[in-house]
């Protein structure tokens, strides 16, 4: 089976942007402010909204099952304060589930958390634990500046980010390292910010020996490592100097790199240089690139036509990719497979 | 011949640094910073620095020219204010003069500017002229950032930067775009800040329209343009998302990637997806990464021989790459270069 590690709900109903505009023009309002329950979204138009979309582009494409959280632009933890993240938070995740309860042969949920700048990371745990002991999710997105561009937190090898470490271990579940929506005008959304932010927590676990105190710290790095494979040596010479071990050893024991890299050079370059152990499959479809490339005729976001034609991988290097690596990162949604016999 | 269009004086003698920090105390306690005329290093000692260092290295690899500006982690723009940036770069800019007198085969001078953070980039502009047409300089390095890792600054795209640029115009040289120490935690300065830059300026441009107002205007992104080559295909589809032309119309007649990057598959992936027209040859010797590739037994920064073994240039390539483009970006070095019958 094809397992797409990276997928988020880029296609919800309007109901739900219109519910966030009131919610953030309440924050100067409180009066304004919408309630929980006024949103209302049918599980018909969340189904219309799956099929004609994510389901549709993974029938035609292969893919079997996609790793589902909310729309990671959205997220937005700049915006307002922690109540305004937990509420948020609550309402995204709970959408996701319920698409993995429509069609659960489809999806498996990933929860973003109720990050908010300056706030404890304690303060996610309860939504964290909701999602993966109600839920039934199967990992996490952290997102390593929650003030969406400013990077006012400090760097994930500190002490601040542990409570959440603790908590995926104690549950098993890995954190996709993603960020969100970018309010600074240098930096363009998905086209420096989620890069950039690749490239730095690689970096930051570079620099630091997190994985000491938490061997079992799981992170995937989206955008196939932002800007770390390409500058493999770099990252391998900075280390040297660092008097860090090897980067097989220091690093790649936890972190693994997805394969949204939008044209078969880089996927080329990514299962050249990366261990095939740690690359998965992912494609981030309806996200930062939705077009057709007109050099290849196809859609950007079909990463699987480049694994498919990369000749770094033979079959047992493109069943890790496509599906042994993540049922070993995602422990709960092997689990989940196998309770159905899959 | 072989011109290296990215180098640092990263070994000046240590009086520099000693001066730099009696500088930096100064801002604190007046009465203790130091004058110019308190710097002392002699021809000798310049001469030493150079020839046991870069030139030794540049002979051993077969590089005839540096294009050597002061170093980039040095520039420190965040340090001070206007006037502390003033006199720093003017007297890093002269060291670097002086380099170029002493080995005017070898070396020819890029500036630093005298940036500083909230600072009118007209501020600039005296040191900068003086650099050109008093000391022969054929460029300078623009600092998109000067709170160094901040980003406080306007995009580069922004008028607040237009004065720059119209001088550039009027004397015709580049700018490489490269960003100085990281004062923000979460960025490491060589392994992720100075990455980020680079990406974060490519991406800049696409969204704005810099090359409509500044047809001839010339940027040199350093180290193989960050994430930018790896992901093309992300940023061509970025492009065409926002309406803009192909990025060949859009970007390449005005962008030049250096090839900066440390491994063999970085280097074959910039030059297969790249233009050959656009790469220029660099190494950033001496600079962020000096150790030994044990996978290779050679130096990491020795870019040359990925150049030389890279399946994707042939033999007229690789003179545009190691000395065309050069001559062609930098006009006031191939007229340097012609007036001495090179």
């Amino acid at each position: 089976m094809i397992i797409d590690c990276h997928g988020h709900y880029t296609t919800a109903p309007p109901a739900l942007e219109r519910w966030r505009n009131a919610q953030i023009a309440g924050i100067q309002d409180p009066s304004a402010r919408p309630r929980v329950a006024d949103l209302k979204i049918s599980d018909d138009e969340l189904r219309e909204s799956i099929e004609s979309n994510q389901l549709r582009l993974m029938r035609e494409r292969g893919c079997d099952l996609t790793i589902f959280s909310p729309r990671a632009s959205f997220m937005a933890h700049h915006i307002g304060d922690q109540e305004v993240s937990r509420t948020w938070a609550a309402i995204c995740n709970e959408l996701c589930h319920r698409v993995s309860q429509l069609f659960p042969a489809h999806f498996a949920g990933a929860a973003m958390l109720p990050q908010s700048p300056g706030s404890d990371p304690r303060h996610c745990l309860a939504e964290l634990e909701k999602c993966v002991n109600d839920y039934g999710f199967v990992g996490i997105n952290l997102n390593p500046d929650p003030s969406g561009g400013h990077w006012t937190s400090p760097p994930l090898t500190d002490r601040h980010w542990y409570p959440i470490y603790e908590k995926m271990v104690e549950l098993d579940i890995p954190a996709m390292v993603h960020v969100s929506t970018s309010c600074n005008a240098c930096f363009h959304t998905t086209g420096a910010h989620y890069l950039n932010a690749d490239t730095t927590a690689v970096m930051q676990c570079i620099q630091g020996d997190l994985f000491k105190d938490f061997p079992t710290l799981k992170f995937v790095i989206p955008h196939g490592g932002g800007a770390v494979p390409y500058h493999w040596g770099r990252f391998r010479g900075l280390a040297q100097e660092m008097k860090k071990p090897l980067l097989q050893e220091h690093l790649l024991h936890n972190i693994f790199f997805d394969t949204c890299v939008y044209h078969q050079p880089g996927i080329d370059l990514l299962t050249q240089v990366i261990p095939v152990d740690n690359i998965l499959f992912a494609s981030e479809m309806i996200g930062a690139v939705r077009g057709i490339d007109p050099e290849t005729g196809h859609y950007y976001d079909d990463t699987r036509r480049y694994i498919d034609a990369t000749a770094h991988l033979d079959e047992a290097d493109r069943f890790k990719v496509f599906e042994g690596n993540a049922r070993r990162v995602f422990p709960r949604l092997d689990a989940a497979l196998k309770s159905r016999g899959r």
